[in-house]
This record gives structure tokens, sequence and C-alpha cells, in this order.
């Protein structure tokens, strides 16, 4: 699959994932005591008394596997995935041991840069499932791909 | 220090990290290895040609710190930090091998739950600063706080 540029890119465009990743119970604690250490990520006790009710990630976990999935996705723009910057970024329901995600990608919007023609800026929504297919990451993110134009890609800001 | 309530917060309050957290070259390539997988999170070499110009942390790396640093810091809210969204998400600049992070967070804003008497929302805007007090990553956080009139803890949905 070549590496796509902004020309190539379009409102309306769909990437998909390649891949699934399974998360394990020891993944959440795992992740939770590096990172976020909360009773609720790190075990069903701890999360017994919360709005959990039982060991549920960290957001930023899912935050984390979904650009894992992402990186592995049909989406692969010249220079890499970049982002600007989020507009959003949700977490409409907890992911659990042994889910089993993966990851959806719809253009929403392209625009040239204003500053810097070598550039465009594109709006992605990507929306992460598990395997019963509901949602349980929303985000908005700009992400800035190279012009065809204003490559190659060895002419970089150094 | 007292767990905080809904009841607790208000606009203009700042509360500040209680520690720092350095990275190394290694933990960038670790966790870039795991979740982010693109070169210019991988080696300097991969990052030559790139907009990094040098090896640069993972955006979610950057934020899965930020949690750590939030979840030590003076914000403790009473049933923990449990984001119902984020309004922004953006990084700055890169976070390079051996910065030393540290977080500061403002409440913008406190409001009741349309739906739910037991809990209020609360936008935080929760900043990432290197060690020469530069952004690296600015987030405006939504999180769902217990209202002090609708707990104790162990009222909570199981």
């Amino acid at each position: 699959m070549s590496p796509l540029y902004f020309e190539d890119l379009a409102a309306g465009q769909r990437y998909a994932g390649t891949t699934t990743a399974r998360i394990t119970a020891d993944d959440i604690r795992a992740f939770a005591e590096k990172y976020d250490p909360q009773p609720f990520h790190l075990s069903d006790e701890g999360a017994a008394g919360s709005v959990f009710g039982s060991l549920a990630a960290s957001g930023w976990h899912t935050a984390a596997i979904t650009m894992q999935l992402l990186v592995a996705s049909e989406f692969r723009p010249a220079g890499g995935i970049v982002g600007a910057g989020f507009d959003e970024l949700s977490w409409p329901r907890p992911v659990r041991p042994d889910d089993e995600l993966r990851v959806e990608s719809d253009v929403l919007e392209v625009r040239p840069s204003r500053s810097n023609p070598r550039v465009g800026i594109v709006k992605l929504r990507t929306v992460t499932f598990n395997q019963d297919d509901k949602p349980v990451q929303t985000s908005v993110g700009n992400i800035v791909v190279p012009t065809r134009s204003g490559s190659p890609a060895a002419d970089a800001p150094a």
C-alpha cells in the first residue's frame, strides 16, 4: 500500500483497521500500576464501590491501544501519523478484561495549512469498538499530512 | 488531605502536582514499541527525516505520564479521577529523552449534572510542563465528581 499524501485524502473516506487487540486483566493492571493507579483500574475489589462496578481499563490504556491499531490500519499517511491535537476524546463505556478492540477511521474534513504549503490538515474521527461492536472510545483528531507537491519526504524541517 | 466533593470545587482553583516524572530514551522506545511504533518514536535515526528531527515521545506516552502525575497531584476527588471526556487535547511541543515533566490543573467551570444529583461535572484544564516550563501537553477534561449530599461513597451504582 503506498503512503497517503494530502492530495489523496477527502472527506467521506473510511479507513478500516487491519487487526484487533485483545486486552487481559493483567494488561489492565500493569498499565494502571504505572500510569493510572486508581483502585478501579487495579482490581475487581477496588472497583466494587466505584462507578465501574468491576475492573475497567484506564481510558489512557484504551487510547494507547487505539493508537497501536491505528498505526496498523489502512490509514498510512506519508510521514506517519502526527497529531496536531484533538477536538474531542471520550470513552462512552469502559474496556473490560478480555475485550477485543478494533478501530475504524473516517475523514471528516481536509484543509491546506495556512502557514505551510508542504502540509495539510486532515480531521479524522476514529472510533474504537469492542467485540460487541459497541464504541469504547471516540476521538476527533487533526493530523498533519504532507502534500505531494511539497515532498519528497527528505525535504523536512530539521 | 481529605477527598474533594463537588461542593468543594469552584472555577479559578488551581491544583499543583506533588512530584515530577523523568522520561528516558529507553522509556520512550519501550512505550512506542508497544503502542506507537512509528520511526520517530523509536530512534534518532528514524526521526531524522521527520518533523521531529530527533527521538520524540509518543503523545499518548505524554498523556499517560500526565495521568500518573495528576493522580499524585493535589486534585483528589472523592471517587477518583473519572473523565467523561475531553474537549481538547494537544501536544504543543515534543517530549524528549531526559525531560522532567510536571502538571498544573485549573478548574475552569463546575456544573451540577442534569441527570444525576449525586454527581457534578468539573471542567479541568491540565497543562504538562517540561523542565524549561514549556507546555508539552494541554488538555481540557470533564471530570465526574460526587456531591457530598449524594454520598457516602458506598452509595454507588453497582
